[in-house]
Order: structure tokens, then sequence, then C-alpha cells
């Protein structure tokens, strides 16, 4: 298991420099990301990203914003202008897998040749209707399948899987429960 | 407290028709969303979303996909092409928050003149590079706060955010724990 500079398009140096500077000094594992977000009309928002805290300092890498829609479906009475939310939380589970899936394939020395994710998410509307204390609002369940091309063992990709399971940001979001503070301005 | 036919860009009679349809037949309330994803290169990775199944048929409103990116910033070793995964779970919630407020104001002859959201997530590094079996890989807390501008009265708003806060999907999956099964294809 050689490393290589770049392997799946991940500076493996820059990887190991990161988990070493890390270890030396832990509170630059310490970040905060940010987003701020405007009602358009109807079911429509609009979410703003650029700038975030990490490795001890404001990251100013970003010369221009992120701009995210959100919107719904007809059927949800919105304008189809861009996927819904919790769309967008799919999105978020194959991004963050993906990321994670990758760069430790790249850690170990496995060349990913392709990465591809399949989700489904299953929701009552009961919950957000307001129409049942017994239906949740979020998704009931959602499934996932991973399509990997490598030259890698099977066992390697399992155990690779298995790992990037434990250690997905967003997988560990949407599993476990995570504290939402929630003021009202003004 | 009046229904307008259209109120904050919503149709209320349509949101009435809606509620009324899904207490006649409660199997319209199911809803199943899908997302496809392809990594792209290092942290970047490419997930294409049109269909889903709701209202008792395959929804065929949208004539194309959406395509929403993710990456990651230069000190996560990505290129900056998209705002990362936990980023998009922070739009996913303000997008959801934002049609649940309008949503049910509108259901309540509430008019919103505007409508912000500010998010920030704070999120140890050391889960994600598996430095340490503590640390959780996800965030470890998410502070929201709104601004709402409306004529109701600070009472009704109080409340409103209140009944948003029980019945919002994204908020729910955040907080609380989802199953999701993963397979591992071919």
């Amino acid at each position: 298991m050689g490393t290589q500079a770049v392997l799946n398009g991940v500076d493996v140096q820059q990887l190991m420099a990161t988990i070493d500077a890390i270890k030396a000094n832990p509170s630059l594992a310490r970040f905060t990301f940010r987003a701020t977000s405007e009602w358009v009309d109807g079911g429509r928002s609009r979410t703003v990203i650029q700038g975030f805290y990490g490795a001890g300092q404001e990251d100013t890498s970003r010369k221009n914003p992120f701009v995210l829609e959100g919107d719904e479906p007809p059927v949800l009475l919105g304008t189809n202008a861009a996927p819904n939310a919790v769309e967008a939380v799919l999105h978020a589970l194959a991004s963050c897998l993906a990321v994670g899936f990758v760069y430790n394939a790249a850690a170990q020395g496995i060349k990913v040749e392709s990465l591809q994710f399949k989700l489904e998410g299953d929701l009552d509307l009961h919950g957000f209707l307001g129409l049942s204390n017994q239906t949740r609002a979020g998704f009931q369940n959602i499934r996932l399948s991973y399509r990997v091309k490598t030259d890698a063992p099977r066992k390697k990709v399992v155990e690779l899987c298995e790992y990037v399971q434990k250690t997905s940001p967003v997988l560990d979001i949407i599993r476990n429960p995570v504290p939402v503070t929630v003021a009202l301005e003004g």
C-alpha cells in the first residue's frame, strides 16, 4: 500500500499532513459551518453559503458565495424551482459518503474507478401536515445503495464501506440525534 | 382569520384540499423521494434529483432533473466547486423551516413579509478522520435563528415557530434518529 502523491484526485500527502497537524494540535479539528437563508415566495427559498471557521482560522478561500435554492413540486404547492428540503438531505448524504469513501480509499492506496449511489427516503405527510402525533415528520427510513468500481479486493471494499459508515458526518447527523437550538430574533 | 385564495405565494385552497384528500385517503400521504449521485473527482460529486412517488402516483411534473454538486474547500482537500455535505444539511434545514413556516402562516391567514434564517453547526474533524471514538462524526450542535417580518402579533409568531419545529421533516431528521439501510451492490 504505497501512497501516491495524488490518488482519486485527493492529495494524499496533504491528507496525512492534516492528520498529523490535528494530532499535534487537536483544536485545529474544530470547524463551524454556516449558512444564511431567505424565503423567496411560496415554498421557495434561497440559501447562501460562503465562509466558515476551521483549522484555527476563518476560511477565506471562497471568493464568491454558493447559492442553493429550495422549492416544492406542484403536488406540494410549489413551483419546481429547485429540489425540496428532504431531497437536499439525500444529496447531502450522498455527497458526504462520496468524500468519505474516496478520501479513505486514497489514504489506503485504493484507486477508485467510479462510485455511484442510489438513495430513497420514505416520508408520510401526516407528520408535516400535523394530522397525526403518531407519524414522524421526517423520513421514516432511508435506503441507500453503493456501486463501486475498483481493482481492490471485495473484502477491502466492504471494510471501507463499513468504516465510512462509522465516520460519515451526514450519516451520523441522520442516524443519531443532533441538538438544534432555535431562537426567534427581533 | 379569513383564508385568501393565495397568501405568501401559497394556494391556500389547494392546501386545504390536500389536507381533506389525505383525511379521506391516508395513503395519499405516502411519499418516497429519490436521488442518484456520482463521484466526480477528489471531494467532488454530483447528485441528480427528478422523480418521486407521492399522492398515490409517480410524479412527472419535473421535465428536467435538478443537479446538485458537492465538494470540499481546499483546507479539506477539495477545490471549492460547491458547498460541502454538512453545509448542504444547513441548507436543507433552512429550506424546510421556510416551507413549514410560510405554509402554516398561510393556513392561519398570517401574511409573511420576510423570513430569514442564520444557521451554524459545530463539527470536530476527529470523528471524520477516525482519530477518536469519543468524538461524533457529525454536527455536535446546530444553532439557528429566525427573523420574521409580519403584521401578526408576536405571540402568534412564537406559536407558529414552535409548531413548525414539531412538524418540520428536516428538523425531525436532524434531531431524531432515522434508520438508514446501506447496501453494497455488485
